[in-house]
């Protein structure tokens, strides 16, 4: 068996609403230096059998298809 | 300046029906061995100067008080 | 073609750390006065045909199945 | 004390990968005739006092800013 981690976050220059709110409540309870907060998804993928590069890219293909959108995220994967 | 990742997940034992959804998509699509996803939270957390253990504390109490709800999410912190 | 929406929110004994995160942030952008925010989902779901008491169990099972966790989230049907 | 909802949907012109998910998920489940499903967030927003008209652009205000990001969602007010 094997696990890969899918994490997805929205592109650089997409605004971020909630990673904001979460910088705005820091100063407020007294956490001081917080300077950005980005909020994205992170997928466990666990898929039975060996991970061959075959297999890899089936996973790189589902994390396109329904863990991202390219439009508007980036991802990454990370064999664990 | 640092960047702290936090990852926030569904505890093991509470049920991640958007993960079901995807291992449910998975068949369809036509990806085979797909055994489970989770679905969790990623946050990507800048602080301004150097990162020592108290620094690293405060990200840590700002992960329990606005990341994460302990009682049913566990979430892990790497410093990159 | 019928629209059923579904609202899934946490449930109230359960802490929302994300809206905690938002009231955090109003005092400090001038927002005065709000008292609490709660965080949810809302899914939008589109249905062929006419929408009876038959298929409106089966989107009600769905929202159980694959939307919603009912040990720590409410969830409510809409037709719209 | 006033209440109001406010529901984020991403832009109908922007792929939901989640929604597809569940769509896909469904077949395999069972449920017919599902077309399509988007998923959005909902937010339940507390205010003290009564909610003129000033206060509810101060809401709207609120939703541009830390629920939505208005290039890629829309969003929708709704006083309960």
């Amino acid at each position: 068996m094997a696990r890969v981690v899918v994490d997805v976050m929205l592109k650089p220059e997409i605004l971020d609403p909630q990673g904001q709110a979460i910088v705005g409540a820091c100063g407020r309870l007294g956490f001081e230096g917080v300077t950005q907060v980005r909020q994205g998804k992170r997928f466990e993928v666990e898929i039975e059998g060996e991970l061959d590069d075959a297999r890899l890219a089936d996973v790189r293909r589902l994390a396109e298809t329904l863990l991202a959108n390219p439009v508007i995220e980036d991802f990454e994967l990370r064999v664990e």
